[in-house]
């Protein structure tokens, strides 16, 4: 089994992208097989030997980064962007802070999910195991390569990773590390491959590879997701935006009201758990409306509102029907004032994109009833929308934030990338 | 909101297939939205209230399954599609019966999967939710209307059903009897929804329809999954095949093996859990193959093998590689002779669907060896393949056999038929 496949090859290359992609898909199955058996040990082992690699080679993986960066900028990428590229010590030291943690984690696979004995003696019970192989596609951050090459592995799942072209040789240095720990580990290279091109055809052949890729994971802005949302034939966890809603019903505290608002909205506005819309009931806008503009513009957000919240403050300017459908990303705030849950709860049925909703109140069957109604994949009560993150939500890491319903939802951690298998015990049982 | 579609129009129908189907997706999303917030007590009276329906209606439904049957019969359809069809006062008492196992159950809906508390005071709970909408396409089968309306309503989902157009008119007298459930429930009629007319062109449009329908299952033959499996944008709960095995182990008891074998083979050859490959270590067979050969061909099944087993048994006939990959839904087997249970395992991986393959053995490491390495949905250890059915694992029900690896795995119930949102419950918690 090979896999020394030449990085960007020059000119026309040796082989097809459809039969490096191939020879990548069949690796990476086989790869998957043996991790699917490898005990917890062995796993962490990697883990903790690639963190050790990271931290041995962080001189190596700045300067594979100074030329990205240098190249970047010399294409004239902007400043946000080489910004994410750029890696110092201290970035690296996370990335192997960051595998450590999910060593300590408990071993998704082989659990015991449910068990039940049957009138006739079988013993039926469901054992997780790894989904197989998953691809995931991001942009320029290079730390992608260390989080999801090291949740992969830690769920007993083959990855193949396709990083943004900038982060092309960081990303190549990291993945060195991985590797490194994959062979003290004495599990297969294969494991973790990256696919060797930045050509975009091989993105396209690595979205309809059923027969080996189980699921891509595409981590990045709306063109990426919506262009492997359509192509895929492959099964794919993502959310295309985070449109998200903080609702402030009539019997919520002001002041709690007041600070989650900023927060939901401006603790960082590029992350997809931002807050994008507030909702307001009337009674609650008359009376403190002006302050939660106050607040908001204090922070630097420009409020745009409907004819109602226009009214109330002079400082709102107008928002129409596209405010409703747009993820600002940026310091950028609609409002629409309402009566009641039910009207609340349709506009973020209606427009939101069934990522993460809010709803403040010190009202319990109010919260019950927005929780019941609201079809996203998270909601919440009294607290902020930029909690949705696997971090917080205490699953160490995640390898992105789906907004489809089937198997996996929200954020995705190792759990979530292992499916199960049933298993059942008898003692010479035949079916009559 | 209007449901008041003309059944089977004659002539050029008043609305076209694309618009009625759009329609029949809008209701069923508005019907699941209804459903998903409904009390167990109200989906339990529906399916308690649509088994009396049944009951009392028996004689109007064997009158519609007569019509069917007379002109299936005048089409000449093969007598075994004619026994499916059938439906006598025992089959409609069957079906209620099923119906109120399935009110009996749990409600799959709004169970605590999972909760956790975060340092910060955060309470986070994954809730189970229904999934949505669920299109079910089948064949002949009139009895999986009820079966397949009742898990979708037990669990909370939207259903849109189309039946095979042999039983059209017994499919619709058993419909209303749902309808009349879900009348008595003051729940939405739409909740279970037959596509009216039996053009093909309406199920190319279903599988298409990802705004509105969350899941597709077909049940039936392999060209009908085939058909779904290429055409469905919409993703699918489904086998295309079920291709088992049974692998006796050189440490098996000759006894129990011999058993199994010939049940999982012969109880009933036309299931998806008959097994259609016997895998046995070599020194088993050189013990008593030729017994098994013999229980075999009592039961009236043939044997194929490899060059191995014909030479220990004349009664062999020769298999070819066609036959490790052949599904014979008869009385059939094809035999390959072994050495040890990683040229089993290998044999089951290569050539197998995935369903269900069992191993029998005393040697509980040469079982559990079996078992992490197989990659099918469903391994047995000691005892028949023929238990692959949701019935015999206790879910009471199933609306089908998934091989895939995601969400649903093995058969699928009520359980199944379900995801989770995140109910996060704060005290005005921002994120620093």
């Amino acid at each position: 089994m090979s896999n020394v496949i030449p990085l960007e090859p020059k000119g026309s290359p040796a082989v097809s992208i459809d039969t490096m992609m191939d020879e990548l898909g069949q690796n990476a199955k086989s790869a998957a097989h043996a991790l699917g058996v490898a005990s917890s040990d062995q796993k962490d082992l990697a883990l903790v030997k690639a963190a050790a690699a990271l931290r041995a080679k962080s001189a190596d993986i700045q300067a594979a980064n100074a030329e990205d960066v240098a190249a970047a900028t010399a294409k004239g990428l902007a400043e946000p962007l080489i910004d994410r590229l750029a890696l110092d010590s201290a970035r690296i030291e996370a990335m192997a802070v960051g595998l450590e943690e999910i060593a300590k984690f408990p071993d998704p696979v082989g659990r015991e999910l449910d068990r039940r004995e049957r009138p006739n003696g079988l013993i039926i019970s469901r054992i997780s195991v790894p989904l197989g192989v998953i691809g995931i596609i991001y942009e320029s951050r290079p730390n992608v390569t260390a989080d999801a090459g090291g949740l992969c592995l830690k769920s007993g799942n083959a990855a193949i990773l396709r990083g943004g072209s900038e982060s092309f040789r960081s990303s190549t240095a990291i993945l060195e590390c991985l590797r490194d720990g994959l062979r003290a580990a004495e599990l297969p290279e294969t494991a973790i491959q990256a696919i060797p091109t930045t050509d975009r055809a091989a993105v396209g052949k690595l979205l309809t590879m059923t027969d080996t890729v189980d699921v891509i994971v595409p981590r990045g802005g709306k063109s990426l997701v919506d262009r492997v949302q359509r192509e895929a034939k492959v099964p794919v966890f993502s959310h295309l935006e985070g449109l998200c809603h903080t609702y402030i019903h009539a019997e919520a505290d002001p002041e709690m009201a007041r600070a989650i608002t900023v927060n939901a909205k401006m603790r960082r506005t590029s992350v997809c758990g931002a807050t994008e819309t507030l909702l307001i009931d009337k009674s609650a806008a008359a009376s403190y409306f002006s302050d939660i503009v106050t607040d908001l513009t204090e922070a630097g957000c420009q409020v745009r509102g409907d004819q109602q919240a226009q009214d109330l403050d002079s400082r709102v300017t107008a928002a129409n029907e596209e405010d409703w459908v747009t993820e600002y990303l940026g310091p950028v705030i609609s409002v629409h004032i309402v009566e009641g849950i039910r009207q609340a709860v349709d506009h973020v049925n209606r427009y939101g994109s069934g990522h993460t909703d809010a709803i403040i109140t010190r009202n319990d069957a109010a919260a019950a009833e927005f929780i019941d109604h609201v079809e996203s994949a998270i909601v919440l009560h009294n607290t902020s929308t930029q909690f949705a993150d696997g971090g917080e939500f205490g699953m160490g890491a995640e390898i992105g934030i789906s907004t489809g319903k089937l198997h996996a939802r929200g954020p995705v951690g190792a759990e979530q990338l292992t499916t199960f298998k049933y298993v059942v015990r008898g003692t010479g049982q035949t079916r009559p």
